[in-house]
């Protein structure tokens, strides 16, 4: 049962004005009665197109500077009522049916994003004749239209031609759910805003007072693609993104080839795509079960790759790899010839590389665009019935904020792996013990309950990779309590370590690593992650 | 400047009744004049208050069976009508001022559980002109009182009281952000319900074919407590939770002693109540950066602790500890005596405990009542730009679900630790190698990106915590996929192994073992977790 509707009358209302004049010419074509709000019409009327301003139609003017335009019986009757049930009173009351509500709302967010916007400006600003229309319209979904996104502009015409001007009932039914969907954003924006102001009213001028989290967290995401499973197989899983991008990540990939990612690839590209993005030189990040097992940093990502290969061939079996420059074809050559892996990464490829890629149908291959340094957002990590809401941690080092503590200044060599080891660090899961040598990870320790332990693994990982530990530098992401720890890392040949300190025994392990005449560097940032 | 305004003439219009006519006897009692929709009025009338029906004060009746019954000039009017600026066109319309709005929507949700609900029967609950007059109120807060929860009915009635019949600017200011949450939650579980079927109209009737994912999902929590940092001290941080929880959790969790929780306590928290629900006995799992690192059952939690700690006292060491039964007065001296802790938690507390507290102002204590079974739920992880969601992993193995595999077939104590370390892999980090002998966990191997590092931290930690791995069990988290491992296991003295199976050498893996006398479990299940 499709309900074909024909349309005849319209209602327009927007905001955004974009594409509006020509999709109400083409309205117009086809024989549609528009009515529209003062300002809409106004650009419809420089442009020739026939319209009746709302105050006309329904013989009542725009009042309250606007507050009231739009709340009127025969622009709600004609919106509300149902075509077979309500016929009767819509003609005793003189309702005309309205076929179509086109309409978008006051960009509240652009408005609190201004430097000068005040609290009042806001309020002024949150739309209700407007929003009550759009719900209106979408709960009347089987008679009526209800469009708020222009990207529909087009389509809508297309499908008036082809059913001689009706849409059909499941557009109509889509277009109501993304009506809902609109509608939820803008008051989730709404009290995403007034809620940092809760119980804060006196402050509302106050730039500074206002808090970083508000009342309630209103979140909307919309879907990117449904996933075969989760983390697990008896786990269903979908993925979501935001529907404005700030900037490149895992959230704005293409996939140029291979099957569909799977839940824990999206996990750790996003860990690889975030930690490859901290380096300037041409870099090579591996990912394995959300934990880099193999960084790297060089002149090209050929050779970057191979080092990030060295550090655990292993883990880095099956692993995902990132690029922080556009993927060549000697690269891509290289990987496959040397192991198998289940995505590459890269904000570009090169044109030439599609027929390396036709005889290996597993590889996953995306581009996600230039990846710059990373912009402040908020973290998630959810916990059962809650959410731990944090901002996202893009603290990036620079050698030249290092604290140097020791005595003994590091080299040149010593500060390079000293800022390689510690970016990757902070993407090792806690306690993480990393060791770099020559512009590469040789040992990385990662997610011990005692950071003794991430120490020791870090070890046997580069034994086992036959790496040696003699010159390397050591990263902690949280201060080194104890000086057993700065002992073991001397015995095993660390000569520079780069750690947070902040401990009520720094004196002590800086008197040791003085000792040893091992260059330490605090950092004065804990790098956590769990 | 707090724009006191007087209340004089109040709209209500309620779907949810409770303490409505208390609210409307205390406010008519003070000389306020009420109006109100049908069924409201209705019952109001029931209890002698006097009250004017809408239909009368617009002098329009409800039509079209209710859709149109608010939305009226006079209404909207009176609510959107600033004081001292609109006062000339609202006395030209003959619109009197109204003071105070209390609107509560038809219960959206509650409606679209029902069994027998129909896409119609939502989309007739969606509430248009309660909505409206929710959002309108609001906006004009600096005179317009907006009333959305009746938790705030008490309050009004004292505040009034103490001004003359006012509400201060303060108070109207934060009941309009309140209101803008309640329609921004409700909006989105509209759009969350309706987006399951998006694009699949076709199939509303089949209850089968609606999928898991909306199409846009719009998520609402209510700030629980502002955290002093996140995971690291340059890292914001705020707790939110859901409005209305399902079950018992570190969401429910109530503070009986101590300092305030952070990030970090919150998130290992959640890991060892999760965790710890999973046992029938009582079972204590004490849990340090995020993975547990001692868990054991027995007839008594005190005994429980005290295995559990043996594990890996190190890591032990300023960790949570969770109960699945009641805190007594000797299991707390027990465990304050032994060792610093962070966080205990249990569903309970005995009475008597605290006059031990008092001289340990460090330990936080929560109580979260009852842990029962874990309920399904959606667990998300953020990626940068967007959300990975999925169904949380709430399996619980049982002992008659085992698939022995081996010749020989596990003891009554091999299969009660099987049950014990395949609980506790679940909650570790992958890779995931928890050994564990007569009730206890003897060594965890957390979070590697190869399992065969798990397995030899599992070993490392035993052997370092002087606990004998001869005789005991070992889960792995995912399929073991080479023989090797299994023979490490032997050579250890290991004589039982549980792990999911499905790995395309499962054959040579069930020879080896056979070969060996190790029983071996297969759960045909799996428990990554990252």
């Amino acid at each position: 049962m499709q309900l074909f509707r024909p349309i005849r009358r319209a209602i327009l209302s927007v905001s955004d004005k974009k594409e509006i004049v020509n999709f109400a010419k083409e309205l117009s074509k086809r024989g549609v009665d528009l009515i529209s709000t003062n300002k809409t019409a106004d650009l419809l009327i420089q442009s020739n197109i026939k319209v009746i301003k709302i105050s006309e139609y329904t013989n009542f003017p725009e009042i309250m500077d606007g507050r009231i335009k739009t709340l009127h019986l025969k622009l709600h009757g004609g919106i509300l009522g149902r075509r077979g049930v309500d016929d009767d009173i819509m003609k005793l009351y003189n309702i005309p049916t309205i076929d179509i509500v086109i309409v978008n709302l006051y960009p509240f967010k652009k408005i609190i994003k201004k430097q000068n916007c005040t609290i009042e400006d806001a309020f002024t600003n949150i739309d209700i004749g407007g929003n009550t229309m759009i719900r209106a319209a979408a709960k009347n979904y089987r008679d009526i239209t209800i469009v708020t996104d222009k990207q529909d502009y087009e389509s809508i015409i297309k499908e008036m031609d082809i059913n001689k001007n009706s849409l059909s009932l499941s557009t109509r039914f889509n277009l109501a759910i993304k009506a809902f969907e609109y509608s939820a954003e803008y008051d989730s924006s709404i009290a995403n805003y007034l809620g940092k102001f809760f119980n804060n009213h006196n402050n509302t001028k106050n730039k500074k007072s206002i808090i970083n989290f508000p009342h309630t967290l209103n979140l909307n995401f919309i879907k990117k693609q449904d996933l075969r499973y989760g983390e697990n197989y008896h786990q269903k899983a979908s993925f979501y993104t935001k529907k404005k991008q700030k900037e490149n990540s895992i959230s704005t990939f293409k996939q140029i080839h291979g099957k569909t990612l799977s839940y824990n690839n999206i996990l750790d590209a996003n860990t690889a795509i975030e930690c490859v993005r901290t380096f300037d030189k041409p870099a090579c990040v591996i990912v394995k079960h959300s934990n880099p097992c193999g960084v790297s940093i060089s002149n090209n990502i050929k050779k970057s790759y191979i080092n990030a290969f060295k550090c655990d061939p292993i883990s880095a079996f099956g692993g995902i790899i990132a690029f922080n420059r556009k993927l060549d074809k000697i690269t891509l050559e290289t990987i496959i010839n040397n192991q198998f892996v289940e995505v590459i990464i890269a904000p570009y490829i090169d044109n030439d590389i599609s027929q390396i890629l036709i005889k290996k149908q597993n590889i996953r291959l995306l581009t996600c665009g230039n990846l710059n340094k990373p912009i402040s957002n908020f973290d998630f990590k959810s916990v059962n019935g809650g959410l731990l809401v944090q901002n996202s941690d893009i603290d990036i080092i620079k050698n030249e904020n290092f604290f140097i503590v020791t005595k003994r200044y590091p080299t040149e060599n010593e500060l390079n792996d000293a800022n390689l080891s510690w970016k990757v660090a902070k993407f090792v899961k806690s306690n993480a013990i990393v060791y770099a040598k020559n512009n590469m990870t040789i040992g990385i320790g990662a997610g011990q309950m005692s950071r003794v332990y991430s120490a020791k693994i870090a070890n046997l990982k580069a034994i086992d990779s036959n790496l040696k530990t003699n010159g390397c530098t050591m990263a902690s992401d949280a201060f080194l309590p104890f000086c057993d720890s700065i002992k073991i890392a001397a015995d095993i040949g660390v000569t520079c370590i780069i750690q947070p300190g902040g401990s009520i025994r720094d004196i002590d392990t800086i008197n040791i690593a003085n000792k040893y005449n091992i260059a330490m560097i605090f950092t004065k940032i804990r790098h956590l992650k769990h």
